[in-house]
């Protein structure tokens, strides 16, 4: 099967060749060589991880954290640069997440109608 | 970025034609053809995911629970069908999260060393 890994490789380049990967490459070294927009960016990201760890362990989510996490969101929206690596890390998430469900179609199809049986 | 997506169906194609791919269809319409082998690796999925569920909300496994899976896991590894499907299952398995890995490779790099600094 080494066309399939051939072909990952190709992936792999034109994924690191992209202007989204490229944008995102700029966007993390500038906000990391900003101390202020840093310490802005990793209190936002350590808020949203901690919310979507208590999501996902069912945990309740307090109005309080709820309005501290978008209050925090405008403030890093405001600023262009994290702005920038923020939507393109969304852009980014939304292309990775479509390639794999291409790449996985197969598998799809197979265990697919099976997971459709159980449901019933 | 269309390239990629055309790289990304390229890799969907090789996968379908691979020869696991072709076993792993194979060896699930032989299994969903046959009622007794079908019954049997169904309440060993169900099992299976069961505890795995488990695992994962931090449940406590019984003794009785494991010993009742490995002595389903020894029956279904006898029947000769069932026993290729999951081989290949498992190989399919490693394959595609090596594709991943390389895929993604980019953005580990990328975010890698941020994830280490958080670790010290
Ligand atoms: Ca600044
Ligand atoms: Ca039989």
């Amino acid at each position: 099967m080494s066309n399939l890994y051939d072909l990952a490789y190709d992936l792999e380049n034109a994924l690191r060749n992209s202007e989204d990967f490229q944008t995102l490459k700029d966007s993390y070294a500038k906000v990391n060589a900003d101390p202020e927009a840093k310490k802005m960016f990793d209190e936002f990201r350590t808020i949203q991880m901690g919310l979507q760890q208590k999501q996902m362990s069912g945990e309740q989510i307090t109005q309080e954290e709820v309005e501290k996490a978008q209050a925090l969101f405008q403030s890093v929206q405001q600023n262009e640069v994290i702005s920038t690596l923020m939507n393109t890390e969304q852009r980014m998430s939304v292309t990775i997440s479509d390639l794999n469900k291409i790449i996985t179609k197969p598998l799809e199809e197979l265990y697919g109608p099976m997971a459709d049986e159980k449901q019933q």
